[in-house]
């Protein structure tokens, strides 16, 4: 048995099966990925890695394990599935998958083969797991799936705290142990027990309160807006050899000096390097903006940036346009005991609603561009994109300002 | 210049009128007086007092004033009002307000009097500051009064920051550095800045969510309740010389050997002392109860009270019945900056009706009483308060579980 | 199982025995005794309890239990030794233990009468558990003894904890963690395993670090005296009939309360409430101590305070002289195995000798008295004591500050 | 001014000259540079960096300024100093100081032309700041030079207690808020005030404390002399053109990258990416060592390496001998007022000795080789190198964990 220290779980004792996973390339390798990709440059302290990250799902899963009195076979099959469940991820965690995601036609790479090949398929094997049924696991699939990777999984449980932790935003302070407490299976589906809806709702709570403020921090959107874009012109430059499935396997270390060394990507990472990123030209609210727009597919969104760099007269190397998805929210379908029955989060909490409402009214379209060509890329813009928006701009980005903690920003 | 050792804000630095006030017997009175008064019944480790948490208040008015570049006698008044602002209290804090307030027709003692008489108003007066104008500041009154006793107040800032440390509740951990460095004045009202709404909405949640897991646990209101009554039959003992304002005047220590040494209310001591506490016998949620009972004035419970003894054919000590007050938010109404208009919280945030619901729907109107007696007392309240509730009682009082963490509870 | 949140371990499981222990009137008595004493007139937020010290201790001795692989009958009768280990404590913890002691002859109450009667001998019985043998594990008899109360106890692992925690002071930050897992039997001695000297280490060094910041700090002695002298007085009163062992069965509520009842105690009563505490007059080092003095015994000590009073030509109350018994520490002979043999620390350690002579460095003879006559007290005291220092006393005083954090100390 | 949120100190506000520097290219690549280097290999949490560790270096020296009074340019210099003090740093902070310092002459860039070049120069410039006067501060030089590097400076003060909060050791938590407070300069002399002995005995522990535990890990060092002996080669390397000067320009990323592309040293970049690292052959007490290897020059070392390769009948590169530097303690001398005098920690303080001794007993020489050639070379090293060790040296090694908290280590 080994004993790791962990700043989140103090000691975490790794055993079995994940004592020698935890050896192996493939989770050595997530030392070297930041747990949060680019959101360190709005908050310095957040530099833990998707390696810490995974020992505290190990971790919080083994609790769960216990608790639920899950032994043998099934429980090494989850905890190697906890320990194993970020190996797919490319560099910057997160914030290159769509850009990989359209060249591969997966989020992250085949999480079945990963798991069947290498030292980890070895390790399992030795085990005598079915690198498969990890793998299955890893995707949410089966009855301990929901575990794994749910709307009440170990995964959320971890990371909300230790996205706190690390960024000093005090929001994502979950009650982890209360949680773990609770869950129960009731006919093959994992609940939380009688008595928690207030406990299911801190959990949306907490994931409400992070988004703006960590995850889509608009600094945060932007460096990674900025670094999706670098890498989709390594992928193209005629000067490299890097293609998308090489992409998805470099850490960030890799990535970095990648582009560092590309010609067609030394602007952007002079940029990210020394912290001197794009600014934000246009921030609109979703009601403000064409359905077209948000729905555009990538191809046409490379083409409005054309079309909006054409148009302010400038290089298109300036312009990034950047649509997030529609709002959603994993932990409404959370499932609740009430009363003898299950029930959705959502059909039990007004809370959920509101938090969709919220979700929705910060949503934001952002153009970004230099500093310099601010005010001209944003009134091209507006008008390449349609959107309905009067006055000035730069008002406009002063109203954007207003659900994020702006640190560094402007 | 004193320092102090606080172990929220780590070092506190009392310093001019304040550091004269700290000496005074009225301040070091409230080192005997419970922040969360019975909570500690549930949470053991919340037995922090009202002196630390009106150091805590005075520590974070300074950083206000000093962020809004308020000084001198000003500056000196809001200091004074923070560090004062519970001197009013009576032992268990907030627990016996209502009665107190049944025979004094006031929830505190009367703070100008207070604060005029006796070495704090002569502390006042030595520096030079009328002990009217800081009581007005207490009472919330004028500009300044909002940051004293107000929706942005730096009383609500410390309490939940400072009673999620000591019961470990993870849920009022605000950004309350954050708060303070938004908040500005504009034309004489206390808002928060732009950007904030957001930050509004985490000091709402925070509150919503620390309502039901602790301020208004099920064990805590029960605790409350049979201290209340105790205290009421404290009064009313021919035995004992204690009057309302007399009562009013003691620490936790003074009242809890009162009620020891009092044949009458020896029985709850007992009860309270080793923590055999009553059982809900009813807990009903809003919707089934009369609106006559929930406007129901103190003599009418009272005469409910007997009621149901009657009917159930016991003696009415053994009867309780707790109706909460109708469900409010007083950090709904808070004020922030929105495209530079002055917007209550409420007109802008969804969340705010939606707590309100969620609150709506935890309020429980309690029956209690000795558990061996819970079964004839839930029927006869049933009955008597025309309670809309069917079938078992036993399980309508395990629903009533619902919204809180249940330690020690059943 | 009941589930209790605890502020420093997070939840704490209570279970078997130690359930039913719970809620005796022995233990919830500790809620009301500050695990402290007057170092809260220090630390204003050190208001943590026996009680939640004595769930802290059991939590950990589980922990330690599950570590060293015992079950069954012997880790009930620890669970139930940790649980119960304080139940002896008369009121403010250790303030009064010598008071009692000269007049019971025992520190605490009678371990073995205490345990053996009442709700807690029912209890025990009741889970086939023989009094004796818990109270023998309390004395620190046995195998077992050790955990519960030696060099290496979950007692200390506590304590250091969570007076760091509520003190705010950090130096207690110890790894228990750590320690418990290290924890071997060997030949029936409970040591430290291989690769342990620095663990051993620690714990010294956070118990010599907290002595003087937190459990010696110069305004904690005093009020400790002022409190012990009032208790006295109170004992000899011919207007109370308290004796010794009432007294060691009250907890704090009842001693302030008999205190500020009984007319020869209320100055002190009045000056304890108010924080108007005696200072020092007199803070000598030990070399300048003669050592019939440091040898004295009550009675002598009671003489000499008398003849100081007499010196100064004022009445002996206000005249308190304290001296601390010579410098031990218990931590020093705690074992550790070295290269296969079991090795007392301070045989191992350089830093048992260092810490061992920063105690004796820090050692003060204290005499107290009421602000105004703190000179004529000095000079009489250091006449009628022997002391051999020269110069102003107010220096000397001076000179005594230097290792404490003086928070509201002049 | 910026606020920047800090998972140490909160809230940190970054104004005036510090403001711009921050946006220096100098100042965002210690990003990318670990604050501990390799010790994450130990403690996987231990990511953090020395620009949120610069910042926290000015966050308090603002805070010391504040408290000793010190404004205007003065001032300036000082924040610009704090935040600056590490932009000479190489690669992995301080574990390769020993190869750059052999071949560019310098522990660091040379300090003075760092900060008069470039837009660090530039930004100083246009603040009215001679760079000389700021890297003469850095250097420790003057009056307020002590403040930025002396045994009493900025730099230890966040450094322990950053280092603590992210490995999750416990060891480094001192009170940084009570030392700054008891600063005084006394003759030009910067000094912790009367009454701090103990204050300044605690930095001194934290720092013995941390030591063994973090700083010196075993697998710590062994990671270090692999990283040093693979950038050596690096150096060597026909392949490359990297020499010491650009060596020390590099971040970490580009660094692991360049190890990764050149030949020679991809198998020490295998091994440092998964973890998979030598292990200790030797590990000697300094009494075991001739006083001609402690000595030794860095050729020397590579030719008792080649000797015991030799002698093993192995590659050289298989071979790693690590000797420390004799042991001291910077903090030993730290100054204090006692009784009106100056006095150095180590004429006051019994403890100085002791943790001298300590620190003596826990230097240990280490060889280190891959684990299948740990015996030969074990027996090799000791031959060749004459030390005087008995018996197996498997049993020396297991000697050798004895101070150590061994995670993942063997």
């Amino acid at each position: 048995m080994k004993i790791i220290k962990d700043s989140v779980h103090d000691h975490i004792s790794v055993d079995g099966v994940a004592r020698d996973l935890v050896d192996t390339p493939a989770v050595q390798r997530l030392r070297r990925i930041a747990q949060l990709g680019t959101v360190s440059l709005v908050y310095p302290s957040a530099n833990h890695t998707r390696f810490e990250h995974s020992l505290g799902v190990y971790h919080i899963a083994c609790e769960a394990l216990d608790h639920l009195g899950v032994e043998g076979k099934q429980a090494d099959r989850v905890q190697a599935a906890a320990m194993l469940h970020d190996v797919g991820h490319g560099p910057f965690s997160h914030n290159l998958e769509s850009l990989t995601y359209r060249r591969t036609g997966r989020y992250h790479d085949d999480v079945h083969t990963l798991l069947a090949d290498g030292e980890v398929g070895d390790v399992l094997r030795e085990h005598d797991i079915d690198p498969n049924a990890v793998a299955d696991l890893v995707a949410g699939d089966g009855r301990f799936g929901q575990l794994v990777s749910g709307e009440l999984d170990v995964d959320r449980m971890d990371y909300l705290v230790r996205d706190a932790h690390h960024t000093g935003v005090p929001y994502g302070t979950i009650d982890h142990g209360r949680l773990i407490r609770e869950l129960v299976f009731v006919d093959d589906e994992l609940v939380l027990d009688e008595g928690n809806v207030q406990s299911a709702e801190s959990l949306l709570v907490a994931r409400a309160l992070m988004n703006p403020t960590v995850y889509s921090h608009s600094v945060a959107r932007i460096s990674k807006a900025m670094l999706r874009r670098a890498s989709e012109r390594l992928l193209e430059s005629p000067e490299t050899n890097v293609d998308a499935a090489t992409l998805q396997r470099m850490d960030d270390y890799d990535l970095i000096v990648a582009l560092r060394s590309c010609e067609s990507t030394q602007e952007f990472t002079r940029r990210y390097d020394q912290r001197d990123l794009f600014k934000r030209a246009v921030w609109a609210e979703i009601d403000d903006v064409p359905g077209g727009v948000i729905e555009a597919e990538h191809r046409e969104i490379r083409e409005f940036e054309q079309d909006i760099a054409a148009r302010a007269d400038i290089d298109p190397s300036n312009v990034i346009l950047d649509v997030p998805s529609r709002p959603s929210m994993t932990e409404s379908s959370s499932r609740v005991m009430v009363n003898g029955d299950i029930r959705r989060l959502e059909q039990q909490s007004p809370l959920v609603e509101a938090l969709r409402a919220a979700q929705y009214s910060q949503w934001r379209l952002g153009v970004y561009s230099p500093p310099e060509l601010q005010e001209q890329v944003g009134h091209a813009a507006v008008d390449v994109l349609g959107l309905d928006i009067d006055g000035a701009l730069v008002s406009e980005v002063r109203d954007g300002v207003d659900t994020t903690l702006d640190q560094f920003a402007e």
